[in-house]
């Protein structure tokens, strides 16, 4: 089942039910009126939602509509929390050789997370507004999940039992300001902007065998300004995200609409498959060749993101999007 | 005008007008159903809401109830965000003595903050649920601002037209685990279980003459196990919640009822006026005996965080909470 979110002018739009193929769609309003209230009501909205799903398949719905994906909000404009790992093991490594940081010695048993603002999440292709291009702007190509209510210490084992939806997500960073904000040690505010997530979610059933272990065994596709960057499979987590909801509940219960990302996709042969995110082919220029010589991105840039199934359809569309100059407050 | 939140089953609660000694109250529910909505129509809402407070100290609101605070909600149990600052240099200049930090070389220009999880706020007198008392659970005891919708790059000279409500938190804190959090420069995740928050929302012409600067100038005062442990004065903030609210709208915009907080709450005589949590007591102790003699908190103990007019009459009512630990997941 694919769902999506109408910009109806509501700060949490309209849900509705997309085709498997993304053209066509049909309102979920009359029976769950925002994809918030379909988590929190995931025992009963589930299955009224998959028959508007199986009847736009089977075209025995006759209020389907034609539908432009681009056009579409982000699956949550608005979400309960958004906690972000960074589970590639590849992209941390090589981060911290190139900015000298003491690896925690536990990295590779216990998750990284930050917690990033969940209040205004973009489309995928809304403009993304940046105060200025000396902040080091820069991509970074996620996949995520979004939880029911998940009980405070759930254990790995049972985590997965909460991801309703699966989602993708550009993970903005403003990398001038990222470095400051690590020193504090209390995380980043300023360096992340508002993340924009790909039109569809989806449930896991949609990735087929590609959902496993906790986690999505397909190429993340990254062009920037029309030009091939990268293609790291989702599917090298380090931690899976049933590790990533364990961690992120230990102490406290997270709620309906809880989206946990993975960090940056990223693959130990990143020379060959490329990166989702600028700064991890500036670590590699800088490993390799003693100087970064790939720039952040400038106004005006564009970046696409894409998962295609094993067919080559897009699975969550595509979020393609441009940074722009923020206006004068 | 002061608003609190009926625990009504539903996860945003119901929406309440309560008299100002916080005896009385009237749903304001035939008009904003929450106070999440009530924040993001307050242009509106706000005259709406201001009919009922003064028809409820006229005597002429027919629909008054006696409300008990100590079942209420928190105002806003849910919220669009929770960004915490810390705010009061006393404390951040004990706490990196006694951590033996290197303090950021900017530290009295750009405000230290970080984003905490907002979607489970627990009320005043709710249990805070611990895995376990070996966690070193503190409580923190600081001031917050609700905003309205805020533009990206807001300056501090406009940020308080966007302070719609004042509030008091308590920002539990489990210290076994926010060094190691700190260490990864990623921030707090399990440090920080949900806040819990007093009963009543106030707006900023409630607190008179002691709402200058961006600051509440008013002693705020805990006591733990029914001893006194400390009356700082939110008033020393180092950054206002003007320089707050600029420095979180630097690089996105804020949605309506995103909280801002102080951080715990501190003054320089502290060995004088006492402490809003207990690592600072600690601290304290360590700097002059060598070592902390006063423990963090076990299950079952609790703690009450007031702040009172200047005649003495609790403003946002008490937060009386324990301690406890919490279910098998």
């Amino acid at each position: 089942m694919k769902l999506a979110t109408l910009n109806d002018g509501t700060r949490d739009g309209e849900l509705i039910v997309v085709s498997r193929d993304l053209k066509r769609a049909v309102s979920a309003k009359p029976r769950v009126a925002t994809l918030q209230r379909a988590l929190e009501t995931w025992t009963t909205s589930e299955a009224l939602l998959r028959e508007l799903a199986d009847a736009i398949e089977t075209g025995s719905c006759p209020e389907v509509f034609t539908v432009d994906t681009a056009k579409l909000a982000a699956p949550l404009p608005r979400a309960a929390q958004w906690l972000d790992g960074s589970a590639f093991h590849s992209h941390g490594d090589l981060m911290e050789k190139v900015f000298g940081l003491d690896p925690p010695a536990d990295k590779h048993t216990i998750p990284l997370m930050y917690q990033g603002g969940s209040d205004d999440l973009l489309g995928a292709n809304a403009d993304v507004p940046v105060p200025s291009e000396a902040l080091g702007i820069d991509f970074e190509a996620e996949i995520g999940v979004v939880v029911d209510d998940v009980p405070m210490g759930v254990p790995a084992a049972r985590a997965l039992d909460h991801v309703k939806l699966v989602v993708l997500i550009n993970d903005v960073s403003l990398r001038a300001l990222a470095g400051r904000e690590m020193k504090t040690g209390f995380g980043w505010i300023q360096a992340k902007p508002s993340s924009s997530f790909a039109p569809v979610a989806v449930t896991p059933d949609e990735l087929g065998v590609a959902w496993r272990g906790g986690r999505v065994h397909l190429p993340v596709h990254v062009h920037w300004n029309g030009q091939w960057f990268g293609s790291p499979n989702a599917g090298a987590m380090g931690f899976g995200f049933d590790r990533l909801i364990e961690h992120a509940a230990r102490t406290r219960r997270l709620r309906a609409g809880t989206i946990i990302g993975s960090g940056t996709v990223s693959n130990s042969n990143f020379r060959e498959i490329g990166s989702a995110c600028i700064a991890e082919r500036r670590g590699i220029e800088l490993v390799d060749h003693g100087e970064p010589t790939t720039n952040f991105m400038k106004f005006g840039d564009r970046v696409r993101i894409e998962v295609n199934d094993e067919g080559g359809r897009s699975i969550f569309g595509a979020i393609d999007q441009r940074m722009v100059e923020a206006p004068a407050p």
